[in-house]
């Protein structure tokens, strides 16, 4: 983007801002962090009593940057460019929006390429594991930093969607709305499996040095890019994948042995490679555990309807048609929990081609959905002022 | 099994034998092969005309041993002994069965541990790729050698089908029936994905050196144990592993971070590792890029129903319900070519809940399936006596 090049339905340029909270805080795991910062960033202003605040939850492998961009020679935007801006489904001219970077993140937040404060050092593998319940907790935290009390709206996809339930359950009094995108109520065997994997090929690089890589100047790479391949697979669609790639050979003759063949192949390398260079690998083992253990219903005698009868949110649950690692059944869990327990939901479910990632694409219905939705919550919101 | 306990339905111990091939033998990618030996077992009798042999062709990572034991001692039977053996769906009694490793393996076949006799020294990564196609020519000169013209049928699970397809494809006079299970036309997009992370894991381990790894008294078995959990978690169905796994913690306590956590994780690993121990990695690769590479409608200009039109077999394609990898589309596709180019095609579908896995399973209603349809194969080659 050059100067003046803002385009009319971005927010422009945006500058992160850091939250210390200076007090201990503790972890579900029962250690006790001296502390922490995160980053995070906003978009659109906060209303006189404050209940216009929409909170962004962000997925395994992202950050605060949800929107904009953060220089005028930026060509880059925010992560949900497409979705989040003034006019857009997520629409900045209504909403104050905070989107931050969880705890444990590598982004900014503080985790595990932080300094433990007691040994002077990066904390490396010995930052305590964090669950969506921490992450709830950290939140609440910036959001009285920020003078809000109740948020109109918390929306996430994918383990988004999950800090949104979480909220729903754990502050039912100031979780307006619950948007909750391609997400589930717990991870699949499966789905755990695909996670192990990736854990596996993270700490079988010889990178990885028992998680203190960056005391031998090293990162592991090879990993880390192994490890987003399985994920990048798992995200896509067999259709999607057809359409994107079909089996076409990079090279014409298939009898030349070369290390890279199908264009599916090249494609995966450069997504794997680019990111295991911006992202950490204890943050991505942290996130994938996260990920592992959620289970609010394993507080509530494994009934998710007993876990959400307290909620006293608005619920819209959306999924993909194609989408098999958080597939529309996972989704229909959900709903159906929240019909049980005689709670407001309304949910949809998508015709994509895209798998997982739909949830990160400006796909026409499902922005209408979200965007009818939330008007509906600021209508509401409005009509309380 | 101990001495006089053979099963009455096993084939009891059998003896692998060698077959040799002295002559050159050319590849479909323009490499010639200076001779080579396959490794075979047979179980049953061949019958005076010849008229009742059965070729089992393996998947990625099979081999020779489908039934029977290795000594009195062995307490492990061939990987298919629940199928093949006297009175089962692939009846001994009736059928002169011939198993064999295929070209390019690690259990006895010429492959990369072998040694190139052009230079002394182990193949390594130096062994030409081989397709399905090559499979194919080099089972037919072991078919020869043993006094076989004529297959009474063909029978593969997977990667064993497209041999099953092509030996229709390239020798309609030679291939009474073609059995075709869990199997696919070709790979689409996702597959050839899956198998690229496979070989991903295993050349970017340190232990690889480029595939000359038992030059230096090592081998990638982290790679290869990578590679095949994701074989592994793709083979199975989320349901089946839901059914056999639920998300039970290995300790109950999920505050302590552990290495393995998960009871799925647990058994991946040890299935991975296990695995490692007894395959190669060099054969692993040349496998995985012989399934992405088949392709026989290319021959046809891209058409499925062209490349069957002079097929004379008849035909048995059966699919699984929870398949993903191999889904019933894909036989449908095959299917529905045998139809439109008018060939004879029966077809089933089996509901189960056990994956890609399942062509390995004893289903009743599968192997009522499979012991029909051979059942009829076998009363007209009698009859043709």
């Amino acid at each position: 983007m050059t100067e003046g090049e803002t385009s009319s339905s971005s927010v422009g340029i945006v500058t992160p801002r850091v939250f210390r909270h200076d007090a201990d805080f503790e972890l579900q795991c029962g250690r006790t962090l001296p502390g922490f910062e995160l980053v995070y960033e906003t978009y659109g202003e906060l209303n006189a009593d404050a209940s216009n605040a929409l909170l962004i939850c962000h997925a395994l492998s992202g950050n605060h940057h949800a929107a904009g961009y953060h220089s005028p020679e930026d060509r880059k935007p925010g992560w949900w460019e497409s979705c989040i801006g003034p006019g857009k489904p997520i629409d900045s001219n209504r909403f104050f929006i905070v989107s931050l970077n969880n705890l444990g993140g590598c982004h900014g937040s503080t985790g595990p390429i932080s300094t433990n404060p007691d040994t002077g050092s990066p904390w490396g593998p010995e930052f305590p594991p964090v669950t969506v319940k921490d992450w709830v907790a950290s939140q609440l935290l910036l959001a009285r930093h920020l003078g809000i009390e109740h948020f109109a709206a918390i929306v996430g996809g994918s383990l988004g969607g999950m800090q949104a339930l979480q909220w729903a359950i754990d502050h039912p009094e100031r979780t307006g709305s619950a948007i909750l995108i391609a997400s589930a109520a717990r991870l699949s065997a499966q789905n755990i499996a695909f996670n192990e994997i990736a854990r596996q090929a993270i700490t079988t690089d010889p990178n990885y040095f028992g998680g203190r890589y960056r005391e031998h100047q090293q990162h592991p790479n090879l990993g880390l890019m192994l490890a987003r391949m399985v994920g990048h697979v798992t995200y896509l669609s067999d259709d999607g994948m057809r359409q994107k790639f079909g089996r076409e050979l990079k090279s014409g003759d298939p009898s030349v042995a070369q290390d890279v063949e199908f264009q599916v192949e090249s494609y995966l390398q450069y997504q794997g490679r680019s990111f295991s260079e911006r992202f950490d690998a204890n943050t991505y083992l942290l996130m994938t555990r996260a990920l592992d253990y959620f289970d609010p219903a394993s507080d509530f005698d494994d009934s998710l309807v007993e876990a959400v009868a307290s909620t006293q949110a608005r619920f819209c649950v959306i999924s993909f048609t194609t989408d098999w690692r958080f597939s529309t059944d996972r989704s229909k869990e959900i709903v159906d929990a929240l019909i049980t327990a005689k709670r407001n939901v309304c949910s949809a479910v998508i015709e994509s081609p895209h798998g997982h990632d739909s949830f990160l694409l400006p796909i026409p219905r499902y922005f209408d959905v979200l965007g009818g939705f939330l008007n509906r919550v600021y209508a509401d919101a409005d009509h309380a002022n």
